[in-house]
This record gives structure tokens, sequence and C-alpha cells, in this order.
């Protein structure tokens, strides 16, 4: 993997480049959509190349259990499977295993959990993490962690943290086991909303080399200012020549936040699992196609909206869609909300790239939140 | 409509021909796929014109009652509403408030039903039917009738068969009234599954002079060859230069059966209700993508099909996809499906316009039958 960036922009710590990995190019600050279980839902991989998707996520875990690694591998990996020819990002699994609750139990080697689906009993370990995104085929591969959640004791975070990285020595080792490739391996930076582990973690991951660094245990419920405090120190503690990347995040207007604060890369389910709720995203902000007010409008989703479904049907149609539950509605609304995301990130990338991305900034956060969705009757106000 | 057929091919009773209406052109036989409520299941109108089809059917009832004809008109009629740049033919309602039971009671003048969503009170008329299917720009109109079940005794059949006259009468009447426009209007022959009824019916029809006919009453649960019977007498009782409609039907091998004996046009939910349940359709028969041994088949789901999904993704991710349950399985088998159908069509008219229909047909049925699903764990062999 290759990461190259372009001159820094001024008043801001945003930063534009691009990822090339895999035979491939990704333009960053990237969004990723989310593609659970091998499949972004509802879509299809000649929507998402259509969309402009140049990367999407996909969950080890999931996988794991169906169809199994060992399947994917055997059918030619993940790429092969999904017949998808831009890059994947896979997660290691922690956070769902993590997620477990009752059917998991942490030990030193790992994670020992029941399958939510047949109570089977597995056993992930930073190997077995690793090895399992590796026979996935996956471009990035995210080292094996534990996701602390908020809020959380300073001692027990701290623990967490420690493991993290003992976990990720293991992972990343396991990595490097494997001969040249052209993947790469980001490790998760962890400590909950306490400043000191968080450096702690991000300096001993630093030493350990990985290609990329994630920004972990936030968007787990703290306040908005803490994560940002977060988000800025990690910009402080990571190097600068490589990719930072948000996991979770997010709403429309945290990732201009956190683009400022220096990250370039973002995974979230919103577009599409908005998209099964009516949730209509746009540059000047979301709302629920589902009102009264849009069963006759003739307007396309979103009139600056350059996709195939602004260019064809009316929100009348899609409102119908979703009033009779046909499914269609929830496919229309995903390949629009998707490619509201990328949207977003190549208005990000422009301003960047052209120096005006800090004077922007506000107005740009202005305009995404001015028409939040509120009791499902307001709409944006396109001018 | 202009209805223009090629010279008539030996040995059977198959037409070649093609309908222009409304400034499409639609080659028959043909098969219109079912988008009851504005949307064939799953699939965008891009899909369908990459699929290739013509023509589709849309269901009067259910978008008299949502989100209601006169919103349709108000957005510019169906075609528009649905972006949908094709032909659309729209059935009469009729079928729909008589399975209403209950909620329906049948008078001289029309059916008064209540809403299967709300209990609202409604009075279907020929006029309204009529009223409501122009509203919605309909292509091709059906004629208002009762569709007698099977059994039925033949004193009801004879009173249905009646009513349905004088509603076809007075449909037409209607019909008439508005000034000359690109719109077909079909007539329904009723009369159960007796010969003389049905043959009365026809000729009042014909005297009525529809621009199309319809074989209603059929599909309903009588045996194939009472079916078949009825469809061969349907041939000589209506004129050759008016296309024939066998309506609900119906599996593959119901529309070789169904060409051969005159039939022109047809439409099925089949397609689209068997892929929300996994079933492929081939032109080598249909077979469940669940059963296990799919699970690591790399093949496409027909290895003679020119789809897309055929082209792009293998049958174990497809089967991967209803095993966890993601739509997208629905969608993929929807669209590959319709384009089997459709790939039949093709198939029927090129060897009917080859003159070659009447030799062919045992083949073409023993493949189509030749691998019915069974258990679950057959599949079509190719060859």
């Amino acid at each position: 993997m290759r990461f190259t960036r372009e001159a820094s922009p001024p008043g801001t710590r945003g930063r534009i480049g691009s990822l090339a990995i895999g035979g491939k190019q990704i333009a960053t600050p990237a969004f990723m959509p989310v593609g659970t279980r091998a499949s972004v839902k509802t879509l299809t991989p000649w929507d998402l190349e259509e969309i402009g998707v140049g990367i999407l996520l996909a969950n080890t875990y999931h996988l794991y259990l169906r169809p199994g690694y060992e399947t994917i591998a055997a059918l030619g990996g993940l790429h092969r499977f999904m017949s998808w020819s831009g890059a994947i990002l896979t997660d290691s699994g922690g956070y769902q295993v993590f997620s477990l609750a009752d059917l998991r139990k942490v030990e030193p080697d790992g994670v020992r959990f029941r399958s939510h689906l047949d109570g089977s009993a597995h056993f992930f370990t930073p190997e077995v993490s690793t090895e399992v995104q590796e026979a996935l085929g996956s471009d990035i591969v995210m080292a094996f962690d534990i996701c602390t959640p908020y809020p959380c004791p300073i001692e027990e975070a701290a623990a967490q943290m420690r493991q993290t990285l003992r976990w990720a020595e293991r992972s990343r080792r396991r990595f490097l086991a494997t001969p040249t490739h052209d993947r790469a391996q980001f490790g998760i930076v962890q400590g909950g909303v306490h400043p000191e582990l968080r450096r702690e973690c991000a300096g001993r991951l630093v030493e350990m080399g990985f290609e990329g660094y994630a920004l972990g245990g936030l968007a787990v419920g703290e306040p908005a200012e803490m994560r940002w405090e977060m988000v800025s120190r990690g910009d402080s503690d990571l190097p600068e020549d490589r990719p930072r990347y948000l996991m979770g995040v997010g709403q429309p207007e945290d990732i201009v936040h956190a683009v400022h604060r220096g990250v370039d890369m973002f995974d979230c389910v919103l577009p599409t699992r908005g998209a099964r709720h009516g949730t209509v995203y746009t540059l000047r902000g979301r709302y629920s196609i589902k009102a009264r007010m849009y069963a006759e409008d003739v307007g396309p989703l979103d009139p600056e909206c350059d996709c195939r479904v602004c260019r064809s049907v009316s929100r009348a149609y899609v409102r119908h869609l979703f009033q009779v539950g046909e499914f269609l509605g929830a496919r229309l609304l995903s390949h629009h909300n998707i490619r509201a995301y990328l949207r977003l990130m190549e208005a990000i990338r422009g301003s960047l790239r052209e120096g005006s991305f800090a004077a922007e900034m506000q107005g740009m956060l202005s305009r995404l939140s001015m028409v939040v969705e509120r009791k499902g009757v307001e709409r944006p106000r396109f001018e």
C-alpha cells in the first residue's frame, strides 16, 4: 500500500491524498460503505461502481460464521465472491465478538464466544483474526482489538488498551509472517476517552510500524466534544505519513469535523440503514421521504444530486414505495444515500485541494445540519 | 394500437407478430412482468429496460387505493410516475375486488367493496374501472369483468358470463367516449370451463369490437387438459387479426402450450415471486438456489443466460445471500428470472419465425420440465 499526500491545506489539520492498494487508487478523505455480509445492503457491485465507491468494509465475524472463510477462500476470496473489483477493508471481528456480551469470554489469548446463530463455540485470537482476514483476501486488514465502551473506569480502559497492544503485536507478527503481498494492516488506538492512555497506545502501535492507524472506541456514546478532543489528540499522536481511519463514523457533519482534525477514512452503516427507514441524505441535511408532504412532489430526492435515482424518479414515487412497503424504496434510497456521502467526500476533497476547506467548513456544517429531520415534516430548502 | 402478424408457421396455431402501441413496438408472443403497485418487485425501470422488457402489467385495484389514481394522474400518469418508457397494460381491478370475498358484494351495476387496507367503502363499476385505467395512462385497458372460479356450477358461470358481457359493453362505451387516443381496450372471455358459454361470450365481445381479447377464468385450479381445451376453443372463437392474452399464465411450460394454441400475450408473478423464494428459472427447468449443493458452486445461475447477474456472480454468492437473508438475493434472482422468461419468448418467436416451432415444441417442453425442483436437491443438467 502506498499513501500519498498532497500539500497541506491552510487553517486545518485536514489532509488530501490518495491510497494505492491492490491495484486500486482511492482518493482520501474516503468513505467506505458497509457490506457486512458480503453485500452492501440492496446494492450490486455494478451499482457501487456506478455510484463511484472505491473501497468498502466487510465484517470478518459475520463472514467467518456464514458462509465461512474457508468457503470464501476456496471460491477465490471476497473480491471474487462478491464480484467486486474495488478495494476491501475488513474489520478484525473484535467489535462483534466483544458485543456478544453473555456469549463471550475475554481471555489473555483471545475471545472465546458462541455464535449468535447456532450457539457453536469459537475462539478468536489475534492470529485467527489475521488469518481469516487474509483468507478473505482483504486489502486492508485490521489488528484484533478490544473496543472500550463508554463510560468505562480508567483502570479497565487501561487494561483493555494494554490487552489491545499485546494483541496488536501478535496480529502484526502474524501479518508479517505471510510473504510479501500488496496488503496493509492497520493498528487500532484504544484507551477510551483518556488522552494519556490513547497516547500510550498510539505510541506503542507506531513502534510496531503499521501501514495505517485507526481511532477505535469512539462514537460509542461519549459526548461529541470529548470525541473531537480524542480525534484531535490522535492527530498529534500519529505519524503524518500514514492514513488514519475513524471507525464507525458517522453522520455527514461528523465526517467534516473529523476531516478537519486529520482523519482520512470513514465507514458507517447510516446511509444504508437510514435508507431502509426512509431517510434521505443530502448535502443540505436529511429528511424522511415518508412525510405526507412528498406525496405529490414531482422533484427528485435531491435536485443537486447526479445519481441515477435522482435523474429518474420523483419523491412522490419513492414515498409511494415506502407507503406500500415495496422493497425498491430502500434500494433507491441506499443508492442515492451512498452517492450523497461520496459527493460530500468529493466536496471535502475539492475544498481541501483548493485550500478553502477551513473557510468553507462552517458553511458546509450548517448546510448539512440545516434541516435535520424533525417529526418528519421539514424538508431541505434547495435554493 | 396496431397488431401485425407475420405469415402463419406450419403445424401450429402459434402466431408471430408485433404490437405497436403508444409509440412502442412489442414483439409477440410477449411476456409481461407484473408491477402490482407500480414496481416490478425489487427492480428499477432501468433494470427492466436492460433485461429487455417491452410491456408490463400494473394492478388497477392496488393503485386505485394507494397512492390513488388521482395522485398518479396529477403526477403525469403511471409511465411518468414509474419512470417507465415501455408499454403498460392495466387489469380492470375486477379480479382483485372479486377476491375480497367477505369484503365485497356484486351488484348489477358493479362491485361494492371495502378496502383490504382500511375498510373504507368503494364501488367499482365498468365506468369507474375504465376511467381509473385511463387516468393511470394505461396503454392497454381491460374491460371490467367477473372472473369465474373453478369449480363453478354452470348456471352461476352463465350468470357471471352474462354480467361480464353487460359490463364489457359499458366498459367499451365508456372507453369510446374518450376522444381518439393511442390506447387499446381488451374484452375478457369468461364462462368457466363450459365451451358453449365461452363461445357465446367471445362472440358477443367480438361484436363489440375490442382491440384485443383476453382469456379469463383460466389457470384458477382447473385440470390442465381442460385449460388447454378452453384455450384451443378460444382460438377458433376469436378473430385472427386481434391479439389474445391468457391472463395470469404461467409456468414456462404453460406459455409454450398456450402459444401453440394461438395465444400472443402473457403475464405472471412467478418469475418475481419465485425469486423471493430462491427459485431460479432456466430454459432447462427450475431449481432452488438454497440447496446445499450450491454452497461452493462458482458457476453462474444459468450458464446459457446472457443477463448481467449470470455474467457477474456465482451460484455460491446468491445462495449465501439467501442463507443470510440479504435482500440482494431476491433482487438478483428477479432480474435473472425475468430475463429467463424473455429468453423463452425469444426462443419461441425464433422458432415460430423459422417455421420450426411445431417440431421443436416437444423438445422445448421436455427441457423446461426436465428438472423441476424436487426436494431442492436436483439441478439443471447443462450440456
